[in-house]
């Protein structure tokens, strides 16, 4: 017998009926607001050129790493989901691929993965039966079939998604062309970049050099002299600025920053520059570069993500077949308190700068960055993130973060996310789980219910349009 | 319209309605017990000089951390509050400086300080209509006004909250003249003080010379010598003893302890008293005089209280401008396996010891703290601490500490605060919240009904009364 | 009046009603299912020679460390209570011994063993008044009575608790004995052994010399020489396997791992048993000895359990006066992104191992050991140990992993005990708890209940037999 599939319309609401009751009429409130998308993955292409959307697999399923990374913990070979390794993506039968997923879609009993993809499924999709091995290949034809419909293109689901402004992510070594391009349509959609600089802020990076050749090339800036070098993040700031920027964002394996005499920088740099790095040389520069962007955010008014915490690509021999960004990066202890002081002793109490900060440890929650975040002007907490962007991960932000920083030193949900059609199913778990907690305090005498509805709505709309300076 | 003010009466209680019955019920027993508050931080001259408090902000505003932490994080200036820098306190206009803060009293939902407040305005003042823009002036009145009754003088308020013990805490270069003044008094009140040797052991205090000297002037003992030095920390004690102290308190930034041969721990000492302190000797001093402080514990009964973890003055700029105390500490991760050891091997077995830890580190919860407490006859655990001190933190303490260390290795609640009128608002709040944990248990079929009474009852009042040696 | 003591059937349940009915429907399916017990620590000799137990006291009471460590910590002495120390077990009393445990029962309040204790109370002797101080000799005579019986026998138990299989845990130099003797009798229960190399592997245990003396003689090859331990170990392995076993056990106090060249790990061994061993090698040799038994794993399918964290026999006085396991090991931090990082780096990728990781460090369930788990396909996660086997201990540890890690990366429960008569309590717990969770996401519609159902199945009993390859 096939399972139906059909969204709970009360899904994460606490199940006590008074809670339940109070967490719908917040709920309410927030359901249909626009959605505001400060920080994300997805490709500016698909919004510059408007093609429809290629297939399933493409689509769905290989680009997603929690899916395949869950996928292959149990045993599945990647090269059969069509994950690309270092020879490109794999010569494969696409509906198999599908069969693959569908049949091991149990998987994800308990995960978001299974939040999100019946979200569209049901959703964007229009699916009434469960994804399993019955109907895997009703799945991926009708799939298939509405992709290449005009009402499936990037451009009509981005408005039929309801979103007011939506943030990808590019390096210093891109040309931003995508987003001229978007400019020059006259489409009214708003897609706007973010400045990240970690292909030339991170020595370690495979890519490097690479990226620092481009750099020079688009600025003309004499990038291996110090002062031409920070003269050259200036100038793409001014482009990403250009093409909508209003935040830079940092990938960092730790929190740690500095705040070197000019003198000290200069030469930490040349010894990088000149093959002479010594030991730490490398995470003391990307900890120099926080607070050197920590400057000129003041400059120039751009946001400044701090994104810390990931052992990239733990997964030696599975980097080496397959590359970067694989499904293989794990979270490790990340130490805010000490870290931050560099930066901070300089610019901590600069109102004017607002710096989000995010982790995956989930233990500096109450021990270290409410306490910071709820003393430092210019500090402000970003949502649970990857791994904790989930259900229990956002409650336990919420119920950690709350009592020390209120919810006023957050700034409402990221969606993250280069899986574009899971955009409104992830702010919509996020609104409800908001919700959830505020009806929690609300039922237990701890917040009257106007105000509980007015950070409601702050949470989902007004908080990150502040924070990220997008009005 | 005007925002009513009113005290939920099942605030905290879980919503469930079994739940819920069975936490009033326990609640019922416990409601009206007498306040043992054996660590804070209240002003002993409030009570030996019983005048009355000045007015809203010099009470209610300017000294409370946990406030103005918030509003500065927000942007608000120090100065507009009425909080003093190096130069002492600001000249501002206290209406002023109180409507700023009820405009923002927004930025409080959900936190314990509006928990507090509330409570403190409802029941100590009287509000019925809750603090906003609308009403700062009327709140401002009516406390001065209130304030300046003699119901509202400190002895009379004492009194009418039912505090059966309240100890203030002080250092040794303290003359403990306000505690005398108490006693001549005739005053039945129950004020008692609490040996904090910091100043005098933690070599990194600005003040440590300064105290140094007071102690030495103070006791008559060559302080600069280790034995001397060691007389004088027994000759304060039982200083403070006759000043109805039952234990003393060390805030130090870490749990370290160390247990030196004599001869060594001399040498330590001279070379700090020297000048000649090598990097590590301050931490080592710290560390060595737990050890010492536990050693004249095991003489003279006195109950030994840590309190470690906190990275004071995080923000340096404003120390330089406030000074200490503003706002600005912050936690850190804290090791109490191996930090204690020395002591432990030294002391641990002691029954006739009574040592009570506490923690900014929710991490240690279950990893450590509790399978300490529930091994060492010496160990107990102190209640949640400071950011900790909240009904999510005492909640997740519960949880974390209950079934490896049970209820019996608890000490019961401390307020450990300065603002005198929130005492009863947050003994009561730690009351609700045990009763709702201990509710959740008996809901659940995991403890008799009876027995969760009997627990509320000893964690209100029999466990902090026995723990602290105030019978 | 006496208590009276009766199990309430929806125990462990949330109290809301809906999820209160889904719990129990889910609970249904799985309450009589086999018990899997695939690791703990009885002792084989009890099914070996199938004697009855000696007596209360020597059965449920001087050796479960859960319940005379509370008492110790809270003045009650070891001997008094019968637990042995250096110099054998004390001669006491048993009568009076049971009494202090029954005047100390409260002691217990909210905590795992007390639910344990009741169910055994209740289920396995059939008390009906609960245990106290009037009731400690009606206890401590009809539990003498029945352990007489030859329905108490080890067997009789074993069969009326429904276990399929249980697991012990026997080192390298012991000779197996019991469990041929277990087999020779043609009794149909399945006792299995599980090798657990420490006492061979970890250089600082006091016992290693010994150990190793056994290792050679059991097994006629030089232990001495690299190629030879190795060999040993081989050999033991296989003796293992004859006597039933599937897996291997590592109790480990941190989850280092090396992956040394091959000369480099037999220099490491050679400074080892020559005595020339350099500070460090002891845990460099416990980390390459990890991944040895990796490498063993692939060649005899054996599967791994790391049990890693503990900081055994914290209380030195107590190790010199009473021995090993007396109820002082303490958890601490324990980092495994990096540790595991050289073994994973080597055999992370194959899908024919299964590594079982346990951790004592909660922090690591969300940042490191789901994101671990839910990549590699070596990787598994054993349930919540040892201190967190308790019903907060495992929710923590489902809210914590399933988002990440899926239900299917876990293994379901291990009960790790010596306490036999609790085994089917402790089973009990575990399946409530797993429902109890179940239920939740059910009621707050991220589950349908026939997926839950079918989760709670194979919890209780499918992935434990799977992970353990007992079929």
């Amino acid at each position: 017998m096939t399972k139906l599939l059909s969204l709970n319309p009360d899904r994460l609401f606490p199940a006590e009926a008074t809670t339940r009751a109070i967490a719908r009429r917040l709920y309410e409130e927030v359901r249909a607001l626009p959605i505001i998308s400060p920080h994300g993955h997805t490709d500016p292409s698909w919004f510059a050129d408007d093609a429809p959307f290629t297939d399933a697999v493409d689509l769905l399923l290989a680009p997603d790493h929690y899916l395949y990374r869950m996928l292959y913990s149990q045993g599945v070979d990647l090269a059969d989901l069509g994950v690309p390794d270092r020879n490109g993506a794999p010569n494969i039968d696409r509906r198999k691929a599908w069969r693959i997923f569908a049949r091991n879609f149990r998987l994800f009993r308990g995960t978001p993965s299974s939040l999100w993809l019946n979200h569209v499924f049901a959703e964007v999709f229009g699916f009434d039966v469960a994804l399993e091995e019955t109907t895997s290949d009703l799945y991926y034809d009708r799939i298939n079939e509405m992709l290449a419909r005009a009402d499936f293109k990037p451009r009509a689901l981005f408005e039929r998604f309801n979103i007011e402004v939506l943030a990808t992510t590019e390096g210093p070594a891109d040309t931003l062309e995508h987003h001229a391009k978007i400019r020059a349509s006259g489409w009214s959609g708003r897609v706007i970049t973010t400045y990240r600089p970690d292909p030339v802020v991170d020595v370690e990076h495979e890519a490097f050099g690479e990226a620092m050749q481009i750099f020079a090339a688009l600025t003309g800036q004499d990038v291996l002299d110090w002062r031409g070098y920070l003269a050259a993040h200036r100038q793409r700031r001014a482009d990403f600025r250009a093409a909508g920027a209003t935040a830079t964002d940092h990938g960092h394996p730790t929190a740690r920053t500095l705040d070197l005499a000019p003198v000290q920088a200069e030469a930490l740099f040349r010894r990088i520059m000149t093959g002479k790095a010594e030991p730490g040389d490398a995470e003391a520069f990307r900890a120099q570069m926080l607070t050197e962007m920590a400057r000129m955010s003041l400059e120039d008014g751009m946001v400044m993500q701090i994104h810390a915490g990931s052992s990239r690509n733990h997964n030696r021999p599975l980097l080496k077949s397959h590359g970067r960004d694989k499904g293989a990066d794990i979270p490790q202890a990340t130490e805010y308190v000490n870290g931050l002081r560099p930066l901070l002793d300089r610019f901590g109490n600069e109102k004017a700068l607002n710096i989000i900060l995010f982790t995956l440890d989930e233990t500096v929650y109450s021990r270290e960055l409410a306490p910071l975040a709820g003393h430092y002007p210019s500090l402000k907490l970003g949502p649970a993130w990857w791994f904790h962007d989930s259900p229990e991960g956002m409650m336990r932000f919420r119920e950690q973060t709350t009592e020390t920083a209120g919810f006023y030193n957050t700034v409402g949900f990221n969606d993250d996310t280069r899986a574009f059609l899971s955009i409104p199913a992830r702010h919509d778990v996020a609104r409800r789980v908001d919700c959830a907690f505020l009806a929690r305090l609300v039922a237990e005498g701890r917040l009257d219910e106007d105000d509980a509805a007015q950070v409601a709505g702050d949470l989902a709309y007004a908080l990150p349009k502040a924070a990220y300076r997008l009005s």
